[in-house]
């Protein structure tokens, strides 16, 4: 018999060997059903692999990364043996799975080609082998014979990774009439595959080396259930509505320019208004907690940088270092700020007193990111962070915490990100050398976090040997309206820039002791910020945060100048108003207003004229009725009041 | 008889020949006396030089540019007879004029040095030789001879000086036993000079090449009445005491750090609390003259600065291109963000109807400028314009100028800058091929220039020639509390970048027009205006723009619970307000917070604590008596209110 332990601590026994899906089998019929892979003592494992000794067993289904990546990776190696049936001779470089779905890598024998109106047959194919219910095999066998194998088959894409693998066992994985070599872990099965999509064709580098053979990559997602595909595709359609450089341009809020360069967004004064918007708020909510606004260039001495890591982190791959035209100077554009606030804090002696110092800067870093890495606002080559370095005693960890996660809150509640999660990553206890910074200032830390999550009622997940190698960390995860999830928030505990840049306080023993740092940024960036948020709100900002709140509509020009005192009015009482006076139709204004998703629509004729008053529609809701102008004016302050009330005084 | 054309426009006429001394005494015994130098034609002449045709001539006085600048090249004359009696054999490279008095770059007898305490003798010796009142003559001799005699002096700088002049008549002036290589003009004799201080010694290298000998550098400057120099020197001790960067310190405004580089300032959270208050009080005034606030990246294409002709002006000296790891591209800091917001401009297609565009960031660019000229926060590398650009039609130009004006009228009120002149620069009207821009367009703009300076009511003076090859400007010069000017405020019109980066308009017409830019910034730089704001104000802000409004001052540690409550409330009617709890005296309190400038001083003791009120102290005033909490609130917010009053609403 073998000891088996359970997630929840659990310990079952059972006779020597035992496979996962026996274990399910043994708790529920039902996860029998639902198990697509098990963590065996950490690793990934096949459900039907033998497990032969005591051990730590978790069974992972959809809802559990491991689980969607085993169901995807066993659907790449489908999609190979129906590419393989129509185009034989196909060689396969690398299939793995992505964030939704999974790709393969593939070189189609000379002359032929797969283009988009070819994927529905392979998926047809799929289909047809997934109802097969073949077994998927797993084969251990020497790397001589693997090698041996894939040169029978003339597939110097697989020989070349071979050719790189450690001596010893290699494992391939069999079904049907298809064989790769892989590291599994498999369904298994392909039954479990009942709902298939082939989304994309590219090209692609084998390797991503540009002096590589172009590739055909294929992207597809697939699915244990029709229906939760046509919720996918539902989705996508909407997410495509929603993209956010689409109403960008719609709304006038950012553009790219080629002369410019790629990556570096120029924020067009709607998206300017919108951001600054976003500052002035989290400037007023950090105030009320105590930080300082501080500016700091934008380039460093490449030896600051040498200082604090990042050098040695990102100089290779970043944008290469600024020389001068004399005194042989070199600077770096900043990848991160905090080098810069650590010598602001080492510009005067500190106190035990002072602590903590909260050093608040909008900074605007720049890293290089390849062209083909660029994505709208979520990936750029220069993007502001909204970042702050908390300077601690140790002991003020945990109420740090406690007031970084109150303004996470007040962000997440003033911008309705209703639905989030958080996940703190401590050290692996079994690598103690792995970080930098004494096991009691770990204890305390990881102590402080603990409890600040439980004392603000935060539901979390416990992540150990995720901390990074200077100190334990916090992370949002907060579910947009489609369900999609982004990570927002991150408050990371540092123990090694204070040691590096040496950083100092006097403490009430008269001693010097070194301070913690914590470093966070609520948005993230305001550029990828700004990007979730049209997507999440589909560009229906709040009405405090919409870079226009009110439209005034003529409803032929002679009402051209009543209109422009509406707005003069409404943007004396600090509501944004802008008047349309184009020479169209009042359907179209509405229509053209609507696409900008500006929230009200105050459409003026003869009667409004003569009563001073303006005919509200609210965006997405219609007309809401006639209103005095200063009716209008407390109404709108009293639904902005109604969204930020509370959050900050 | 000859014909003399006087500033006023008068005509006199004179024997032939007459020389400007002897037109003065025709005038007025007291101008005679005044005048230093003559403008002849357009040309500064020494007054005793014969004029024998036709002429304009202006008399220039000690209130005249040029006519300081003939005493002060007479004095550096006068100084370098003085040095050669002294240390004979010197050698003498150049003596000009700097903005306030003079210099000589010299190159003493080997072995021989001039140290601080030695120049108290040579001013005595000045003195001496001023008193001789030694004629000042003028020689025109041959390059042969000129070269032949210097090199008979050994002196191998003037030989080098001589060799690059084009041949031809060169002039060389003599008083007493010192004749030097010099363009003139000088004072009739050396009696002129009254009084005389040598300021300064320092090492400089021949023609400021570092491959070059170094050479000692004597810095002086010199008066025509011994008062005047006196009130200098007050004058300096009290630039001295108003010296940004020694205020910047005691405040903790700013801070330089080597780790980061020189020339780029860290601001600390006072001062970039006072930076962002002025940024927002700025931006709230552009709003209400129709600006919109855009935000681009910090680097841009080498291929837009090419486009633009920054690359070519700013290229080569300034910070070198930033290259990427692949794909071979080149970026730079930017010098200017004029480029960018032209790309903004391009976005979309613009009609005439959407015109002016006004497009406003505070935007920080990049300059490489050598460590030897880095100042404070007056000479920086990195610095934040508060840029905008204004793209409009040809006949919107006048009305976009008062605009311009109207701010900086506000901002020159709102920061007590009472005393200001502008200078509007023209074309030079002879020479019409130098500028870019049909002649028509410029006869437009300088009209459009000079009648809104008239409506504005601005008192001008007007240069021809001086304007810019892409367009007339306007110059506001500003004086500060010690008298000295300041140039802030530059209205730029541009034909050029419009030009160069093919910008469209379709007019009423329904062809295509060039819109004209304006390139304007009130403050200049935010570095550059906060360090004249220190030293006009000595750090004594007005009370909106201090970065803390009041400290609150616990007589003892009993009362500081009570001191952080009325903070509290103080912060909450947004007033910017500290405690100083600190375990020391109230006298010492006092002093150290009048040293931080801090408007109010507000002292908290027993009575205070039961009344709920506190005892004020106004910074330099002294005690202004006990209020309540809530009425210093409305107290200060009234003051505030008042001194913004009438400036935006």
């Amino acid at each position: 018999m073998i000891k088996i332990t359970l997630p929840d601590s659990s310990v079952k026994e059972f006779p020597d060997p035992v496979t996962s899906l026996e274990i399910a089998q043994s708790i529920s019929p039902r996860l029998a059903k639902e198990v697509l892979s098990a963590t065996v003592d950490g690793e990934t494992w096949d459900l039907t692999r033998k497990i032969t000794k005591d051990a730590t067993v978790k069974l992972n289904t959809w809802d559990d990364r491991e689980g969607k990546e085993t169901f995807w990776h066993s659907s790449a190696h489908l999609m190979a043996e129906a590419i393989e049936f129509f185009y034989p001779g196909t060689k396969f470089g690398i299939g793995p799975t992505v964030d939704t779905g999974f790709y393969y890598d593939i070189d189609l024998p000379d002359g032929q080609q797969i283009a988009e109106k070819d994927l529905q047959e392979i998926e047809k194919k799929m289909l047809e082998l997934a109802r097969q219910k073949n077994d998927i095999v797993r084969k251990e066998i020497s790397k001589g014979n693997a090698m041996e194998m894939f040169t029978q088959k003339n597939d110097e894409l697989k020989q070349e990774l071979i050719s790189e693998l450690e001596d010893g066992t290699i494992t391939l994985y069999n079904q049907g009439n298809f064989t790769d070599l892989c590291r599994g872990p498999h369904l298994p099965n392909t039954g479990y595959i009942k709902a298939i999509k082939l989304t994309f064709i590219a090209g692609a580098y084998w390797r991503g080396n540009e002096n590589n053979k172009m590739l055909t990559r294929i992207y597809g997602v697939t699915f244990p259930k029709q229906k939760m595909l046509e919720e996918y595709l539902i989705m996508l359609e909407e997410a495509k509505k929603r993209d956010h450089r689409k109403i960008g341009k719609e709304m006038e809020l950012f553009t790219f320019s080629e002369a410019v360069g790629q990556g570096l967004p120029l924020w067009l004064p709607k998206g300017a208004q919108l951001r600054m918007q976003l500052e002035d708020f989290l400037k007023k909510v950090q105030k009320m907690y105590g930080y300082d606004q501080v500016i700091t260039p934008h380039i460093g001495d490449v030896k600051l940088y040498k200082t604090s890591g990042h050098y040695e982190k990102y100089g290779k791959d970043s944008f290469q270092p600024i020389t001068t035209p004399a005194e042989g100077e070199e600077y770096l554009l900043k990848p991160m700020n905090c080098p810069h606030h650590c010598e602001i804090y080492k510009a005067k002696p500190h106190s035990y007193k002072d602590l903590p110092l909260r050093m608040a800067e909008f900074g605007t870093v720049y890293r290089y990111e390849q062209s083909g890495e660029l994505h709208g606002l979520t990936r750029v080559r220069g993007f502001t962070q909204d970042d702050a370095h908390i300077f601690c005693r140790p002991d003020q960890l945990k109420d740090e915490f406690k007031k970084v996660i109150d303004i996470i809150f007040i962000i997440f509640k003033a911008l309705s990100f209703d639905d989030y999660t958080a996940q703190i990553s401590l050290r692996d206890p079994e690598n103690p050398a792995k970080y930098i910074g004494s096991a009691e200032n770990w204890d305390k830390a990881e102590k402080a976090i603990i409890e600040a999550c439980e004392e603000k009622g935060l539901n979390t997940t416990t992540e150990k040997g995720e901390a990074a190698f200077y100190g334990p960390k916090l992370d949002f995860m907060i579910k947009d309206a489609l369900g999609r999830s982004w990570q927002l928030g991150t408050i990371q505990v540092d123990y090694n820039l204070p040691e590096r840049f040496n950083l100092e306080y006097i403490g009430a023993d008269d001693n010097r002791h070194r301070p913690v740092m914590i470093h966070r940024a609520p948005f993230g960036s305001m550029e990828r910020f700004v990007a979730v948020l049209i997507e999440h709100t589909a560009g229906k900002f709040p009405l405090w945060l919409a870079p226009e709140q009110a439209v005034v509509l003529p409803i032929s020009e002679k009402y051209n100048e009543y209109a422009q005192k509406v707005s003069n009015i409404l943007n004396n009482s600090d509501i944004r108003t802008v008047v349309d006076d184009r020479n169209e139709k009042i359907g179209r204004k509405i229509r053209d207003n609507e696409l900008k998703r500006i929230p009200y629509l105050l459409i003026v004729g003869e009667k409004e004229k003569d009563e001073e008053t303006v005919s509200v529609r609210r965006q997405g809701e219609g007309d809401i009725g006639l209103q005095q102008i200063g009716e209008f004016a407390r109404f709108v302050a009293d639904e902005v009041k109604g969204q930020l009330s509370g959050l900050y005084n």
